[in-house]
């Protein structure tokens, strides 16, 4: 096993307080704050805090400035803001963010449903938000949606989705991330897709399938050092059927830890901060890591 | 990503019937054997399907020889048993197993508190359970618990593993099976134990922590090509505190479909089983998989 070719150090972008909580029952601005600042004290350095969205779309991402402003540990951490249009890059600028989100889908079905809009609607949106951002010098990360194949159309050619990536590129992205939307990636198609764009994109991993670990696992032996995460494993596109929770920071984090990989995240500090998120919205999260804690974790035998 | 040194099949030995039901409330011997039948004619050609242990110990697992006595696939399956003693070899024996399956600890403590015995003491019963196998040609295999740590002492060193491998083959066990009994198993810890033991072992992985399915990958990259697995990732041990299920059938067998490595077993057949499964056991089951199905599964777009 190449264990000796893996990264010393990988960079985790924690999406809970944004794509953990927007399927969730609203949670007021303050008490999001408070998850962001809860994240940065267990470590977390890069945190998509929030989504400039129409509150009637996604009510449950409202008051995005006013979580901004109540963040008490904004200057040690680098906050990014998803925006689904202009005016929403628009807020995002004034209210200071640090970096700019947007999606595009490899799939025409999904970004129609997602986003209403078609691909290269998406993509002349994402060029204006870009030159709208470029002054402020404030970078934009496309996240591609169903880059690993689509539950419409199935599977995505990889040259497809690295044509895709050029065009992002050409309209001033500064960042690529690949998502597995509804959790269609796997070793081989993660293969596929990367040796054509590249292995400096980040993954953004969700849970359908139960394999969002695994294809970490195989991205990083592959050469990729940049996760999208979420605390608890929250998560799941309200736009996408069989979309499930999202990759767990502390199952991500688990794994490298025991690999040796830094992160900068302490473990049993995220682990409290999932009970939190449990209070916030009201349910368990499913991530195991946060019920079974790591394997370090000892058993006292009880007399039986 | 080595995946052209990966094994072009791999052996799945199904412990539903037993590892996946023990804990669960008993379900009558005919309905046990009705789901062999069905997971027979979903391609397993290996199955644990009974235990022969006290019913008072275990309930759910009562009547292992009338289960044996209904399985219509009965010719065209190997059928283990898993048995606690001399005494449940002889009933093996008397109902015509295939298999004997045995269970001895990496830690002294849960062996304590699995089999009521020491180490040495279940060394010795597992040597009289060979003697007493072997003139009737049928083989033991030895399932190590805790073999990758124990929720008690901690890390177990790799060498102690491998000294009790040693040990039980000298004892005539025929196969060996490392099992990852509450989820301590991680791509580095496997390595390191593989690296003793050779990777002719099987493995037997528990999702504790969320990490069957990565390191059944990594185990299949070390070359290890054995692995039990449970229909619908049912199971978890009475006796330990934090143990979960076991990694699902479902999962393997989508993993080793997508990289072209059989096993026999159709993913689909399989997947009805589980809903099977979910009626015998009267709730659903954990997997993933069986929920969204496979990553080929389509949605048909709704108008929306």
């Amino acid at each position: 096993m190449p264990r000796s070719q893996l990264p010393s150090s990988v960079t985790v972008r924690e999406v809970g307080p944004r794509d953990g909580l927007q399927s969730e029952r609203p949670v007021e601005p303050a008490r999001r704050a408070a998850l962001v600042d809860q994240l940065a004290a267990a470590g977390c350095r890069w945190i998509e805090a929030v989504s400039f969205v129409s509150p009637r779309a996604v009510p449950a991402m409202a008051g995005a400035a006013e979580v901004l402003g109540a963040i008490t540990a904004r200057d040690r951490i680098r906050v990014a803001a998803l925006v689904p249009n202009l005016q929403g890059a628009e807020s995002a600028l004034a209210a200071g963010v640090d970096e700019i989100t947007v999606t595009i889908a490899a799939s025409a079905t999904y970004n129609e449903r997602n986003v209403r809009r078609s691909i290269p609607d998406t993509l002349a949106e994402i060029e204006r938000i870009c030159r709208l951002s470029a002054p402020a010098g404030v970078p934009v990360d496309a996240v591609v949606s169903c880059a690993f194949g689509s539950p419409y159309e199935g599977d995505i050619e990889p040259r497809e989705v690295s044509e895709l990536c050029d065009r992002l590129s050409g309209a001033g992205v500064a960042a690529l991330t690949l998502a597995d939307t509804t959790g269609m990636a796997t070793p081989r198609v993660l293969d596929g897709v990367l040796s054509h764009t590249g292995v400096g994109v980040g993954l953004h991993l969700h849970e359908t399938r139960g394999t969002g670990l695994l294809n970490a696992y195989a991205a990083l032996q592959t050469g990729v050092t940049r996760f999208d995460t979420s605390v608890g494993g929250l998560g799941g596109s309200p736009f996408a059927d069989g979309a499930a929770g999202n990759l767990s920071t502390e199952s991500l984090v688990a794994l490298l830890d025991d690999l040796g990989i830094s992160t900068g995240i302490d473990l049993e500090a995220l682990i409290e901060v999932t009970a939190l998120v449990e209070e916030l919205v009201g349910h368990g999260v499913p991530s195991p890591i946060a019920l079974s804690g790591p394997r370090t974790r000892r058993t006292t035998p009880t007399v039986s």
